[in-house]
């Protein structure tokens, strides 16, 4: 009969006995297939309660030192090869550095929120307010497409600021438009051939790569896409940007719109993907109507999202799927869990739903006039009209800047990079390797530190002009 | 000269302008290509400035009713085919139903977190903290596997908890297991053929299925799944769940983990993705050691989520990746942003670096093992012994139920439905069509109401002798 030393035990006694017995196992003490002595006598020849051998017995045939056999009792496993695991100290040190929030590098080739532009004060209202009264919902609601209230505050929007007359059944809520792209991926089928925009964003381009779609490209002229280069193409899906189109800024006008929408309708299986990123940070004029409010068979995947009217890490977005689409999605991809958190999923709708983002989105239109105004001042102050030219379109969050220069444009963005800016080259979204230099590059301007703004403009004059010394303080 | 009369302008004096404008273009009245006044003279023969006509025109440009030539001046776009865009009613009624809070069923089948197991006013004090104190982190902080700070919580967890030793590096969080899941058939290739558990959670099936990956099966044993039919298979991966499978509660012994390890160092490219999903609610004796933390050779992927822990209805997962793997992945996936929002992993993060995770944790499995207690007390109660046996295995949240019944299950699962009881069997969860009954049924205990429990069981206990008039009150 097994005996142990109880007098040397600390802790729990069945963690004692555990460990006791599992080194005998280890050292072959306890030999495999061994049996062992029922629980109660083991408990009453050791002097120690039955649960506590109980104890120890489940934690041996959990970790898998044990086995029981119904109606016969313990028996010892065949743990040949079984090796302890040594527990190391407490990780104190990560060996990543800490999020570089880019504090040093002055980057024109990003835009995020701000902190003053971000709503925290109403947001954490909202937030607590959802966590005392909604506890159900925020716990329960599991709905895949994302949940009713957000999406009918979304579709109360479309109609009052876009136009769109949707359902909120019609609307998916995802994680990001990345996400959003890859569901469709799976919604339209593998084998479609998708054309992108050139140039365009090329993150675009990556993801549909990575899920092995077959991707083309249609070049953009003063209009937009050139939809007999679409055509040309063979492709089944155009994905593109009309309302305000990266990185050239252009908007699409409507007599393209209803091209494009032709080219889609001459064939059965055809669809557009509306990218609609920045569409309430179109400053001048009214919005222009986006393809899907003048769609009328159902050719259009309309998509946004809030990471420019909010903030990119908020990670939500959506997309409206005409209605035989929407049918389809729920019969091939309902088993998909929605990809958003339920207690952000209701922040925002209340969000939306009580005129805040209204609110929110009038005041960052107005900060974001002045701004873009006050950097073109800035940029008028620096550089002579010979000097640089600046494309402008009425909207969204960025313009392009022209530069007289004789470097190449990947030689004036190294430069620039090791001087701590961040300036991006037009030729850079262009699908062609062999692109000819442009000199001409994207000016995001609605995250940009206006303090240093003239420090900047002066080093990529310098830099421009061939001046090595000039430098950005760090 | 265009002459339009002002005195009828109501708002804005340039969206009266331009409405008029459009309305001549819609009516013919300014054809196609017509050359259009500069804005300065217009603006002098209407008595307005020429800010307002500025304005107009660009919203006609931008809607593509006119265009520009440089240096030549405005022209009316060819819009054949242009249609006015109504806007509707505002939307008043939703066609769908609020969320199915499933109040009116007595649901076996799943399990949420019930509102007072959920730690809201923690979650909301942090949360507002981190909107107080972490406002650029919240806005900036864009890092593709999942912000550092929750990253190094999570690793500082996995050691204390766990016995794993895994650097913030190597974990990637996403939303939800589902989406890593396909972030994980990208990194290892859409050629490789996954081997899943039979019986097993379908819905890993159906995800890797809509990814068009090759899946087979391999039978389960009392220690988990067989290794044998895993090689037998051909498959390169297997996905399983070692500490407790769902449907069956099996805990995988030592020895079949050796096993399964000595299969996967047989060949490259063979992985495990070891998925941990509720070990946190292993309710007696120490947690079993995972696979991921005798892996020597960087063969397992380490899986887990907070959907058990906390809600699923917050959607947050992460993995471990092996070194390697880790590697391939920021080379291969970078670009993809991490779909979780920063506000909640700088949420989770301060809660687990607290101690509040643990706490919570220790709070629910006492909890859990109460309920767990009751629920079967009233089994006890309700059924005599040789009506129901009751297959318990140590961890996780459910159990199962095998009932003296001469029904099928297909046909008690559907007598229980009529009478809004949503039970299980055990052979929904296997692959094959042609299954012979087993007359087990899962009972997931954790969100079940206890004031109705003996309800339901009657229910249950009448169906299965064949008295088709008790019915559970709505």
């Amino acid at each position: 009969m097994l005996t142990y030393d109880f007098t040397k035990a600390t802790g729990a006694l069945y963690k004692y006995l555990y460990k006791c017995i599992k080194e005998d196992i280890n050292s072959g003490k306890l030999g495999k297939n061994e049996k062992m002595p029922s629980k109660r006598t083991l408990a009453k020849n050791l002097g120690i309660s039955t649960i506590t051998v109980e104890n120890a017995y489940d934690q041996l045939i959990g970790e898998g030192y044990m086995y029981a056999i119904t109606k016969k009792g313990y028996y010892v496993s065949d743990i040949s090869g079984i090796m302890e695991i040594a527990i190391p100290e407490k990780l104190t040190e990560s060996e990543e550095k800490l999020p570089d929030i880019k504090k040093d590098i002055y980057d024109f080739s990003s835009n995020y929120t701000e902190p003053d532009n971000f709503p925290f004060s109403v947001w954490t209202k909202l937030m607590r307010e959802n966590m005392a009264e909604k506890k159900q919902e925020l716990l329960k609601d599991l709905s895949n497409r994302g949940v009713l209230l957000l999406r009918e505050a979304i579709a109360n929007y479309l109609l009052s600021f876009r136009g769109m007359n949707v359902k909120p059944s019609q609307i998916v809520v995802g994680a990001g438009t990345e996400y959003l792209y890859e569901l469709l991926i799976k919604l339209l089928g593998k084998d479609k051939i998708y054309c992108m925009e050139n140039p365009g964003y090329k993150k675009i381009t990556q993801i549909y790569k990575s899920n092995d779609i077959e991707c083309r490209y249609a070049n953009m002229d003063e209009n937009g896409v050139s939809v007999e280069e679409l055509a040309l193409s063979g492709a089944d899906i155009a994905h593109i940007s009309p309302t305000h189109h990266f990185p050239t800024g252009i908007t699409m006008p409507v007599s393209r719109r209803y091209e494009i929408l032709a080219w889609a309708n001459k064939k059965e299986g055809r669809y557009i993907i509306e990218d609609d990123y920045d569409s309430e940070f179109r400053l001048n004029g009214r919005p222009v109507p986006p393809l899907q409010s003048i769609d009328a068979c159902g050719k259009v995947i309309y998509m946004n999202t809030f990471s420019k009217s909010l903030t990119p890490t908020i990670r939500i977005s959506y997309m409206v799927l005409p209605k035989h689409l929407s049918d389809e999605f729920n019969e091939k991809l309902s088993f998909y869990s929605c990809t958003v958190s339920t207690f952000e999923q209701y922040t925002l709708a209340e969000f939306i739903k009580r005129g805040y983002f209204e609110k929110h989105i009038n005041r960052m239109r107005l900060y974001y006039v002045r701004k873009r105004h006050s950097v073109l001042e800035h940029i008028n102050e620096c550089f002579d009209k010979n000097e640089c030219r600046i494309i402008e379109n009425d909207s969204g969050l960025h313009f392009i800047l022209e530069l007289e220069t004789d470097l190449r444009d990947k030689d004036l963005e190294d430069k620039l990079s090791d001087r701590h800016i961040r300036l991006q080259a037009l030729t850079d979204f262009y699908q062609m390797s062999d692109m000819e230099d442009k000199h001409r590059f994207i000016l995001n301007y609605s995250s940009l530190d206006m303090e240093r703004l003239d420090e900047a403009l002066h080093v990529i004059k310098a830099v421009m002009h061939g001046n090595p010394c000039s430098r950005i303080r760090k």
